[in-house]
């Protein structure tokens, strides 16, 4: 049973260890230590015992993970071991990469319909998938029990956009777009703002034009 | 003069500090208290004080700081004071999207151009910055001093891409690839694995299905 208490921190390092565990796999390794995680991953040793004995996955001492089980467990604290139902708002140029990149590559996810508002696009689709508009939404929230929306719309339309998503019981929103949205305490809200990534960035630039 | 060990958290923090002075400055604000900052960026009071004495900017006690005095600060630290010089690596969707945001909507940086492997496309512009096959990358990079540049290649390119980008004085790396970059130490790589943000959320859809 998922702890619903866990750190974001932990959350967000489990799919790492998933695709490790994936190329191991791939690659006849049955077992693995620790050591051997935080050599690939980056994360300390004693990180990765903490954060997988947080979910009561313990490796056996002087032998280490069974990969096989450990990626099964992990998994299944994510949720990824039946594929979620998905939508992507918002088809510029960033959403039609995300969609792609879903549909193609993310085997625990299943991109059900794509949104936008352009007439132009609408009725369109991507690997399959139909771009619709908006006023499709519940319809398809309803009929998939839709439970994650990727946003990627302009950020001036995205508080619009917000408003549909979470009637429709979506409570999990991955939102692209530089705005701050406003939403109620249950919806979870995860904000990747590139531009503020890259503007960070400059500062190791900056530092490394001054070492020169 | 930056401090060259603050720590990632703090710089991170920092373009979001600057967004806000942004918005505040054209809206005629003069003065901010760090509680009004902590109420807008959802960072403590006790953070925001703290992240700002790192580089000795000090607010007035019972005043607070002046908008304008603290975005020039900002802006300095970082290096945003003058533009940045960057260039993106891959004009697939994602690499589009990123270019034509930052030659748009970032007024720190200027896109001198995009690079790509694919003669269908080598030649062409996106909103008049000219896409070009990365044998021009030394000659690019030398020119305009690039200091940054964004990578959104397919994951299997990545590795290969790398190379002509830190062999020509560009030390800092936008990996928006889902490769591990093998790299020397002195370049600095941010990574951002969409997919990977994407999957630890489902934790949270999860979560929510179980409660229904």
């Amino acid at each position: 049973m998922p702890d619903r208490d866990a750190p974001k921190s932990v959350i967000r390092r489990l799919p790492v260890y998933v695709r490790i565990l994936d190329n191991m796999i791939r690659n006849d390794i049955e077992i693995i230590s620790s050591r051997e995680l935080s050599e690939v991953t980056g994360f300390t040793a004693e990180q990765i015992r903490k954060d997988l004995a947080y979910f009561g996955a313990f490796g056996t001492r002087g032998t280490g993970y069974n990969t096989s089980v450990l990626r099964e467990k992990i998994l299944e604290i994510i949720g990824l071991n039946e594929q979620t139902n998905i939508i992507v708002v918002g088809s510029g140029h960033l959403g039609i990469a995300l969609a792609r990149h879903n549909i193609r590559k993310n085997p625990y996810v299943n991109v059900v319909a794509i949104f936008d508002i352009d007439p132009e696009i609408i009725g369109g689709e991507i690997l399959g998938v139909e771009i619709m508009p908006l006023s499709r939404l519940p319809e398809v929230a309803a009929e998939y029990r839709v439970k994650v929306a990727i946003l990627t719309v302009p950020a001036t339309h995205a508080q619009n956009a917000v408003e549909p998503i979470i009637k429709n019981g979506i409570n999990v929103i991955f939102n692209l777009t530089t705005a701050k949205l406003e939403v109620p305490e249950h919806i979870h809200v995860h904000n990747v703002d590139l531009s503020i990534e890259l503007q960070s960035l400059i500062y190791y630039a900056t530092q490394e034009k001054e070492e020169a």
